[in-house]
């Protein structure tokens, strides 16, 4: 279907929220032809002259794209250079890098980049510059399934994510999410009065058949709600559990939708993070093959996007995991359509995008290069590939580990890894009791955790919230943080009789750090699971 | 009273809107006393590792604070040097500059500016040291009339009004604004079901007894909607009128607030380009003297702030006028309570500002520090003084101009300038036709004419909006952008009998390029006044 290249564009009136309904087309009704000419003396707006930005010019110390190794680290290597600076920390590292400049004015202001107009006030399109770079990278990676799609810029998923929201649901409408989803994304969607309809999950993400069932069986009045006509997900590296869908699911769930007319909110930060199944130290291997960028491409989960041949897809993309999160910049890939309402949504809340941040991402984009940044991309995708082993090996190194195909539905098919603790003694009194069940993610930054409450020495059905809270902060008062799994669930009813979870991230500690950090959760566990 | 610095907080309870009622407290629970704990190993969140933030450094070439002399420009100096560069434009002139950098890493990373906590997912409440800064300088500044007030950063002064208006007001209610205001601020409400109720004006902007009228009369039933509880006001160079409010007004109204309740949003974008009173060129004398920060600073119009003894003004602030509109950065001055309601509604939106912009405008002031700023301020004030007199001069030229004091309710006790047209021959129709009428701000941005339509040869009642838009695009097609008048108004109700509307801005052309705007406006205001 994606390369009919169609473009049937859905009737987005059945979409629109009454908010944007009422949002005028432009607030400068006939004016429009006339702003922004800039053969007009303009003494329209209150925009201030570019002599009174306090800048002649800014600068960056600019990485290069080939910073990051192609080559996994690994535990073997703990005597190599890569190694030691991990352990020392990045940040008595030396960096390669490259002066980028914004100067603050230039020929063609438009579209070399500059402060005059990156700092000055701008459409909420962002400068041309950075629409011309999202624009190619969205059309060569993702491969939309119709002609003419269009990006957007935007300061964020969250941003983006509450921009669909207010576009696209009245109060009281109901929205598909995965039955354990980014708090955020409730949080809001909850104060409009606009609630999760949790759809079942399995090792890809979201389920097909139960959304199908959701969306067939729907009783308007029992629900106290119409049919939902958007969902929200997060495809890669699915935020809490890690999962990471393919494109025939990808098909499916876009086949549901097209025949319940639903709208897909593709909110999809760790899409570049894509990693590969993880394989125990043991069976590993010493050589790693280093791959190429169309391999690394080539390996990449296709978006929704390339299902897409309706424009109703709305895919976010944010700079946060590969840029940095203080970059809060992002965008949009959807219908022109679409893209319009988004933008007048936001002229009234952030308008564009902070200057700096855009002209310096730009920037930094443009010097780069397309390839360029995939190559940094690529760097990034093994640096969490070697962050992610380096972890699960801590872990297991901890408990008395147990590797087998799950036939649980959830994680069917995957390898699952059940985890229970070591015997020190033979008095020890938890041995080998069923502690935790996690199956490796193949992209994120996240671990999720299924913990076997029932295995508790006082253990009592509905206490599994309970138990979580408790271990949760002891493992706290000890010293690490981690995500408590309540947090992430899409309604309260959601539960996993007689068990809890947690999320844990190897995004950002330092190795040595995280083998700490392991190793405490592991006391804190193992003595947890000791008490009457 | 505000040397009283007495701290009766006013019940927000009757003040928060059903959207922010069921936003909850924190999304974190009871998590938040272990959150940003800097002692616990963090693997609760997506945060990526510093060092795959691919910078090394920021820097900037900062100007010096006084870049802008204190001396204003005059007409006479055409000669000068100063005069020089203007003329050729800002864009070749050397400017005098610092280097600021931001480092990476630093050795105290919460009070030392730092791209890993810059950059770097944060609170909504921005880094610490922009934190501080705008805390003393709100401080220092507005003297507040309570001990408690804090400051919160937000991207800019549309998303801060957007931030109270979901805070405070359901669908379906009325806030209070000046007669003629601006757009935007009526832009975020509308599409809510939120309605302006106009304020008459004067002289110094909204009118106290009329506010008082207002409220005091207030027919629930009659008007469809509760008496309103939020005032919008832009009381310093107003956005279109250019009036500014003197302290005595500002008591008035915050006593009449008090009366009825209502809460002050106090956008003030234009505060620190307070310019005094426009002199015609032949009364200006050639001496001018250099004022010292102090007295530029004492004769400021004091904020609303400064009356605020019960925590009901919440003011606006941005660095749009005086760093630059991209920094999309600015901040509040309210209460604590209102502030953490202000926070959680932006935590689900654009969350903290950029840290790109953040931390180079912290690094940009604390380089300056207090007193540095300040006399960057005072210089744009003085820049903005010599334009405005320029703009004013300029069109002083082309019109055969009457000043008197105006008795008229609007503008009395103040400056009005009468414009008509200059008679080049005896056959010319409209010699001394009154044409416009302004008079001279004395704060912003804006010159606001009133256009008299009823001297138009075709004027019929009720044809004020169709001349306007006639003769709007007669001066754009002649290659002039101004503002039209309609669009400032705060209800289609609002008009003048007789009369249009104008708002030009003088804070962006070169100045040859304003004298050739008035110019060309001239020529197509006498022309349109002579058509048949």
């Amino acid at each position: 279907m994606a390369s009919e290249k169609q473009n049937k564009a859905i009737d987005l009136s059945h979409h629109l929220s009454d908010l944007s309904r009422r949002r005028q087309v432009s607030p400068l009704k006939g004016l429009a032809k006339y702003m922004g000419n800039p053969n007009l003396i303009a003494l329209a707006g209150g925009m201030p002259h570019p002599s009174y930005f306090p800048f002649a010019d800014v600068s960056a110390s600019a990485l290069v794209p080939d910073s990051f190794s192609l080559h996994p680290a690994q535990p073997e290597e703990e005597s190599s250079l890569s190694w030691v600076w991990k352990l020392f920390g990045a940040s008595t590292r030396k960096e390669k890098t490259t002066a980028i400049t914004i100067p603050k004015y230039a020929s063609d202001p438009m579209n070399d980049i500059n402060l005059a107009v990156a700092l000055q006030y701008g459409t909420a399109q962002g400068i041309l510059p950075l629409q011309k770079f999202l624009q190619e990278f969205s059309s060569k990676i993702y491969q939309p399934g119709y002609e003419d799609f269009t990006t957007l810029v935007h300061t964020g998923n969250t941003d983006g994510w509450a921009r669909i929201v207010l576009t696209l649901c009245n109060p009281g409408e109901m929205i598909l999410t995965e039955e354990w989803t980014y708090p955020s994304a409730l949080a809001t969607c909850q104060p409009y009065g606009i609630s999760p309809v949790p759809i079942a999950m399995d090792s890809e993400g979201m389920r097909a058949d139960d959304l199908y069932k959701t969306l067939a069986e729907w009783d308007e009045s029992a629900r106290g709600a119409p049919r939902p006509h958007v969902l929200y997900t997060v495809p890669v590296g699915q935020n809490p559990s890690g999962a990471t869908m393919g494109l025939k699911r990808k098909q499916e769930i876009y086949d549901v939708c097209v025949k319940f007319d639903v709208i897909i909110g593709e909110d999809d930060p760790y899409y570049f993070l894509q990693q590969g199944a993880y394989k125990p130290k043991s069976d590993r291997g010493s050589v790693t093959v280093k791959s190429s960028e169309e391999a690394y491409l080539h390996g990449l989960s296709p978006s929704y996007l390339k299902c897409d041949y309706q424009g109703r897809v709305i895919r976010l993309d944010t700079f946060s995991k590969y840029v940095a999160p203080g970059s809060r910049l992002g965008w949009f890939t959807c219908s022109p359509q679409i893209a319009e309402r988004l933008e007048r949504q936001g002229e009234t809340t952030a308008q564009a995008p902070c200057g700096f941040g855009q002209s310096i991402v730009a920037q930094l984009l443009t010097t780069w290069k397309h390839e360029g940044y995939v190559r940094w991309l690529h760097g990034l995708a093994i640096e969490y590939q070697s962050r992610r082993d380096y972890f699960i090996d801590s872990l297991m190194e901890e408990f008395h580990v147990m590797q087998s195909v799950s036939n649980k539905s959830i994680w069917a098919g995957l390898d699952v890894y059940e985890c229970s603790v070591k015997p020190t003694t033979m008095t020890e009194k938890a041995s080998y009791k069923k502690i935790f069940t996690f199956t490796p993610p193949s992209s994120g930054m996240f671990l999720w955790l299924e913990m076997h409450f029932d295995s508790h020495p006082s253990f009592r059905e509905g206490d599994e919230e309970t138990l979580e809270m408790q271990l949760w902060t002891k493992i706290a008062e000890a010293g690490v943080l981690v995500a408590p799994g309540w947090f992430f669930a899409a309604t309260d009813e959601i539960n996993d009789a007689g068990k809890g979870h947690f999320r844990m991230s190897f995004s950002n500690a330092e190795f040595p750090t995280m083998k700490k950090a392991v190793k405490i959760f592991a006391q804190v566990v193992k003595e947890f699971y000791n008490e009457h």
